[in-house]
């Protein structure tokens, strides 16, 4: 009974994009070749442009240091993060694809419960590719999976599901803690391979990292901006969670889906918590006030584009989170220039998403 | 930083009932024996009253047949259903304890990806001893489970978590599906494992079944009513769908928790799709009304008890759903009955359920 089959789990070249920030040489790249290869790479340089950073033979990529950034961007470069991995969402913005994968340079190829290796990539294109189900909550998980569907109770009308806009892949080894978590628990390791993808319910917010992540860019893409952090701003390593903040919000209003789940990959070694908790510090306060305000957040019927979306939330977080703290002035400000970039770059505004048919 | 921690996964025999709904000799608790034998089963005998249900030796149980209901209750012996496993409500209504398991006579003990026998009964008290996370979304999934916690940019205001009324559990080997799921994949069987107990978000609603579930009578028994179905009824195998709805509209209501996951049980064999389709036939329609209306429905801020709300959902249903089909009508009339009896066999309701601190 579930709806739409779902063959594809292959994407073309043309239909895909791989995004990656980094400050250092990639050598992480070797242990992908077998997966990331068939797939172009758009490589974002962090810190000190004049550093050369080495990719491995045989991949297909262009690279983008803060003097490219400034020059194609001119003025509005200055929504774009420095010395913080929120640069990655340039490479966003500067694809062409339908379809974005990004991954941090210290995330490695982990290894299914019998040994053998994970395609994340390949996952990722799967759970893109399979509708979601934000409305209704399936208990067996993912109803569109082999040998899996939707149980007794789930209504019909629900089945076909929703268009799915993001996947959020999970870590084996170095979960993802906040610096006070780490400080308290820091030999904790994720070893639990919970085999499940599941859609996040419509009105539910969660946090999103971008270090295993995947989206559709021509539904989604222009919601996926990382905010103003590390270099001059008061906060670094809610990027992410900024974005995921705003994108659920907004895939909630247009009516797209967001899983969560498989694929892991193998997170090799945690930050410094003392370095992330200077960094979190104002973010672990400011949360408190930015989630209820989400929580909250509507948007009104006309709003039919992401770029539309995008620009009322932007408003809403000046008025509301202005309030908190000055910060919020300048973030909502980038916000809107950063869509006047983004359309730069890509044209005129990409047509209405309307997610589920 | 998991915030309470939870030792304990036992309960005392004068905590928690086991309530089994059946019209056969119960040989399947052999299996059961050595998670089963040190509580109490409280076995509600459907069907035919003059049969004699056998029970293996050893078991500590009290049996109630349609008699017995009838002479208990009197006419209020009219809410409890007949020859439909939703009889099962009134074993927790007759119980005294603070938790009860309820579970079908064809689900046996399922093994866990080692090889093990799993401890059903363990793990949901251990979910239901936990702490619920409803107001925002954990990644890594239940953050109180040894090995887990809350991930980066989870609200630290947040991680005390909401008190779990309900954890329902799942299925290996032959899954829930409806009638024409079953008819069109008669073959297909659960074999995934997945290991992961999760909070139900707030606002959002789930299938609900009654196979294999636990849950804090104190904290939202009166809830659990089972509805009227079979003998008599224009429809059956909604018994358990219909007390989800409602209790999850209670539960996020009054602050508490669902959880679904673990554990697993082995369900034997697949009901007949053809009888089911039969009983099926009218909810199937009905469900699409029925959903939006829980996903929709709002109690007032005044009732703070589980009978309040249950009382002014069933308000909500006679106006709202009766319009649907005359059966809701009775249906919101039986909802009343079963407050009553409820009361009258527990004496004054119980204190308000204020969730979480």
């Amino acid at each position: 009974m579930a709806g739409p089959s779902v063959p594809a789990t292959f994407l073309l070249k043309d239909e895909l994009d791989i995004v990656i920030p980094t400050i250092r040489n990639l050598d992480f790249l070797e242990m992908w070749r077998p997966f990331f290869q068939p797939y172009h790479l758009i490589i974002v340089q962090d810190g000190d442009p004049s550093k050369t950073i080495n990719v491995p033979e045989g991949f297909d990529y262009e690279l983008y240091n803060r003097n490219d950034i400034n020059r194609i961007l001119g003025p509005k470069a200055s929504c774009i993060s420095f010395k913080d991995s929120a640069c990655r969402c340039f490479g966003y913005m500067v694809s062409k694809k339908k379809y974005i994968y990004t991954i941090d340079d210290d995330c490695f190829v982990a290894k299914d419960p019998s040994g053998k290796d994970i395609n994340a990539l390949q996952q990722h294109i799967t759970n893109l590719l399979c509708p979601s189900t934000p409305l209704f909550f399936n208990t067996l998980y993912d109803p569109y999976r082999d040998g899996a569907d939707f149980v007794r109770g789930y209504p019909f009308s629900m089945r076909e599901g929703a268009k799915t806009a993001v996947s959020h892949g999970l870590w084996l080894n170095v979960p993802d803690y906040d610096a006070p978590t780490q400080l308290v628990k820091p030999l904790e390791r994720n070893t639990r391979f919970v085999d499940a993808v599941m859609t996040i319910p419509k009105g539910t917010l969660f946090p999103m990292c971008g270090m295993n992540l995947a989206f559709d860019r021509e539904l989604i893409g222009p919601a996926m901006y990382f905010g103003l952090m590390g270099d001059g701003q008061p906060i670094g390593r809610y990027d992410d969670m900024w974005a995921g903040w705003c994108v659920k919000v907004i895939c909630d209003h247009l009516g797209l889906g967001v899983k969560t789940g498989l694929p892991y990959i193998y997170h090799s070694k945690a930050s410094n918590p003392f370095v992330n908790l200077k960094k979190e510090y104002k973010g672990i306060f400011w949360q408190e006030e930015c989630i209820p305000f989400f929580q909250n957040a509507t948007l009104p019927k006309d709003c039919t584009t992401v770029q539309n979306c995008y620009i009322e939330l932007s408003k809403q977080v000046k008025e509301k989170l202005g309030k908190v703290d000055e910060y919020f002035v300048k973030l909502a400000d980038a916000m809107v220039t950063w869509i006047e970039a983004w359309d730069e770059l890509n044209g005129t505004p990409a047509a209405a998403a309307n997610g589920s048919a």
